[in-house]
């Protein structure tokens, strides 16, 4: 392993993540963003590009008062345009209106680009990044620049290439950043150019800013970090234009564990929560399979991977789950089985092993329930009621007598479109109620917890936190079987619980009840 | 560029990809992916292993007599186990018993590996590999020796993991495969351990298996191949254990498109066709920025990358989207509303420019949707027929007067828990009907195609063939508003229509109504 490296993180989640496919943020999630990154111990924080986008105006100017524990923050945008002087160029008077210590400015490394795209003269383009830059420099600015294309333009013409970041070295820029604009470099080749350029310019701080268009972006950015690069840009989760951005989420871990690097990051353990909190703002979800982040990254199905980890954790995990916040866990399989459930049966005791008739039973009803379309895999909450039930600790709290929903298009009052009336009996006592709701589930939820308070009142601090449905048979499509989850919350705890049907209703039921037998009889 | 080199793909999607979380085969979908695999001009396809699952030895007699166009199935187990001899371990005849032509037969080179979960002798170890190896070359199989936790192993005990290599190679193997099982290895080491290796063994064949755990699998890959490596292993859509495999439909088009290697993939423009069925068999939902097959893989969103890439293509494009089967898309935004749009009117006539009302109007109105949670980007339909409304192209084929829905439990008649009526008008007829089904969208959607073919029989031919529900602002749960996405299709064409209400009945029904409209205006 090398000696250690001090390594500047670059997060562009805000500008580059911006241009995502699906993803719009308000004013209220730029800021909720900015100040997760800055106290996760992001150096720098693109908050967007002033000249060409209004509500990213509006986002410097309400922060600009703000504090940062340790982020700086970046305006974005171009160099001045062609045949122009840098003081009547509005983008660039933006980009100073923006009023921030730093200013990532972009240009054209690449002479194709510069003649077919920005249609200007190569000298024109060299002329446009040295202007630019001296333009902050001498209004107080750290001047990042950007070598847009830079990789691709040194292959064609790398003559040029290196000219465009000498016209910003000349001028004064406080580091150069290789970009993979188009995401179509090969590792070895990206090594390879960074290799040569940091040699060349010892002096010079220089970044890299990869795109994931080959899948290769996180192993792009390493490779210009052994290279020698000292700036690295991504955004999290990955999220950008077309493929996106190299994933800071996985990239700060590998430069930690991976290659020695030291970085504003002082709290790893921290990565999880921080991604799912970018997530939720971000309207994503985090794949299953994200490397240290994503529920499966420390899953075990096969039966000898499970007996490996059991004996030597780090037989199938290169690091253990919880220095990114993650954790273990071992699946349900065909291949594995017995030994999952006989896992999940620890804290009942010691009594049982694989050949014991209730982890035959169990086994034996998740199979059945798999069959029709249930998936304990993320429904945590029911499989342990489940297994609760089997092993006869699991007592119902009420009991469904019976409900009706009814729904009509145009709404008679205005209110709410959907009513429910419910009966259910709790020990011998019967309670009816009814409630309105907006779409059938929501009123029979509604409806459910007003009849159950009245005999549990621990009940009122769990809430619905996600509702997610899924086709199961899409051929059949509205008449197909659905399976729904449910993610519920007591502010202490989350958990998540499953129903399957035919009916959307019916299958949202099974899980309503889930989550409240489990709060009622784990959490209580 | 290199020169051109012949590189060999072996498939283990049967096999590392069923290790994955909620993947599970059944016998016809493994004949389906192995047929499609073979088609497609995969070289080995690693079937499953027939020792340890009696599903995979099912699929190798039912596939027995199957003529493959292009690949070679292998049965995939472990070295005998240790201490007992080659003809008394089960797992062995089991895979002989698969008869396939050739095996993959995996041991391994990590020490600390061999004493901590083996538990067996350095020695023994090695007596394993060796005999393991000759006993299947005794048999006439093309054996393919997998070398498990190799990276890690070479890195900890580098002589060690040398022997292992020399005991398959003593036996006849007829390649070594170079793992990183646990996926923790970082690019520049792989490359560097791939190139020793490769280098001392000049005359062997050498592969690679990589691990996705830091989300370098892909380059991982292409690294060994640059330093000589002629066999390369993944699954498709990188699915498998934990964070997965290397994904082949990424891996594949970075071999040919960017390291210049020939391979059994002739059609690489059929990648999206064939991951897209594979996607279906696998039940998994290809990602949006899954590069060369995602949605988005080539979708412009930023206005300065749509301008661009107007002017021309291979500006923000590394590879024109044709080339893997995909296509160019340019998306709405706030920073390219008009562009979008613009694009989008070109079948409509010449006589729209940016500054058109009609334009300012469609990107007004889309705005306003956006805002309550419409997300066109996946609704090219519904796009398409707000653009006709708001031109005046668009009539409605029918007006809704009323609908209600009813839903009970339990069940009066056991069969079906829901109904729908409905009153439609069509011009000035009116026709009322009802229909029962499970659940109310389903009753609905039956109530309303029962009514409207009285009209329009040409839609009999139309169908639903997905239905997706998201909800949109989670925090308020079985209250918040959710966004229905359907999928129809004809036969010939599959589009998608939006709708989104606090009420998942009104959703469904909005985007079922578009369905409907989209057929019957713009397919009929």
């Amino acid at each position: 392993m090398q000696a250690k490296r001090h390594i500047k993180l670059l997060d562009s989640t805000l500008r580059d993540g911006a241009q995502g496919e699906g993803i719009s943020f308000s004013l209220q999630d730029k800021v909720n963003i900015a100040q997760t990154l800055d106290e996760f111990g992001i150096d720098y924080i693109e908050g967007g590009n002033p000249g060409s986008n209004p509500k990213d105006m509006e986002f410097f100017q309400h922060v600009r008062n703000m504090r940062w524990k340790h982020a700086r923050l970046c305006a974005f945008g171009a160099t001045r345009r062609g045949g122009i002087a840098v003081d009547a160029d509005e983008n660039l008077q933006a980009m100073l209106a923006a009023e921030t210590p730093c200013v990532v400015v972009f240009g054209k490394a690449s002479l194709s680009q510069v003649e077919g795209v920005l249609r200007v003269t190569a000298d024109e383009n060299l002329a446009m990044i040295r202007e630019t830059v001296a333009f902050f420099k001498s209004h107080g600015r750290e001047v990042l620049f950007d070598a847009e294309h830079f990789f691709d333009g040194f292959t064609e013409d790398s003559a040029y290439a290196l000219k465009a970041l000498e016209a910003a070295m000349s001028a004064g820029a406080d580091s150069i950043t290789l970009c993979d604009t188009r995401g179509g470099s090969a590792p070895m080749e990206v090594r390879q150019i960074s290799e040569t350029i940091v040699n060349q310019y010892p002096k010079m701080i220089f970044g890299v800013h990869c795109h994931n268009d080959i899948g290769c972006a996180v192993a792009d950015s390493m490779l210009a970090v052994d290279a020698g690069v000292r700036l690295v840009q991504g955004t999290f989760l990955g999220c950008g234009e077309r493929c996106g951005n190299a994933d800071l989420s996985i990239l700060i871990p590998n430069l930690i564990l991976k290659k020695n690097c030291v970085c504003g990051v002082e709290r790893l353990d921290r990565l999880m929560d921080v991604s799912l909190r970018l997530a939720e703002i971000l309207n994503m979800t985090i794949p299953s399979g994200k490397p240290y982040i994503g529920r499966s990254a420390f899953a075990h199905k096969g039966g000898m991977h499970i007996d490996g980890v059991s004996k030597q954790p780090d037989s199938y995990e290169h690091v253990p789950p919880s220095v990114t916040g993650n954790r273990r866990r071992f699946l349900l399989s065909e291949m594995s089985g017995r030994t999952t459930i006989l896992e999940k049966l620890r804290p009942y005791g010691p009594q049982y092993t694989k050949d014991s008739p209730e982890v035959a039973k169990i086994v034996e009803r998740l199979k059945e329930l798999e069959h029709e379309g249930y998936q304990f895999e993320a429904a945590d909450a029911s499989l342990e009621l489940l297994i609760r039930r089997e092993l006869g600790l699991h007592q119902p709290h009420f009991e469904l007598v019976l409900y009706k929903t009814t729904g009509e298009f145009p709404s008679p009052d205005g209110r709410a479109q959907c009513s429910a009336m419910i009966e259910i009996k709790v020990e011998n006592q019967t309670e009816v109620t009814a409630a309105l709701g907006n779409g059938p589930v929501h009123a029979l939820d509604q409806a459910l917890r007003k009849a159950l308070n009245v005999f549990y009142p621990a009940l009122s601090a769990a809430q619905l936190t996600d509702f997610k449905v899924r086709v199961i048979d899409t051929e059949a499509a509205t008449a197909a079987r659905v399976r729904v989850l449910i993610e519920s919350s007591d502010g202490a705890h989350v958990w998540t619980t499953i129903g399957v049907s035919s009916d959307i209703v019916e299958a949202s039921w099974k899980a309503l009840v889930d989550s409240i037998e489990y709060k009622l009889d784990v959490l209580c």
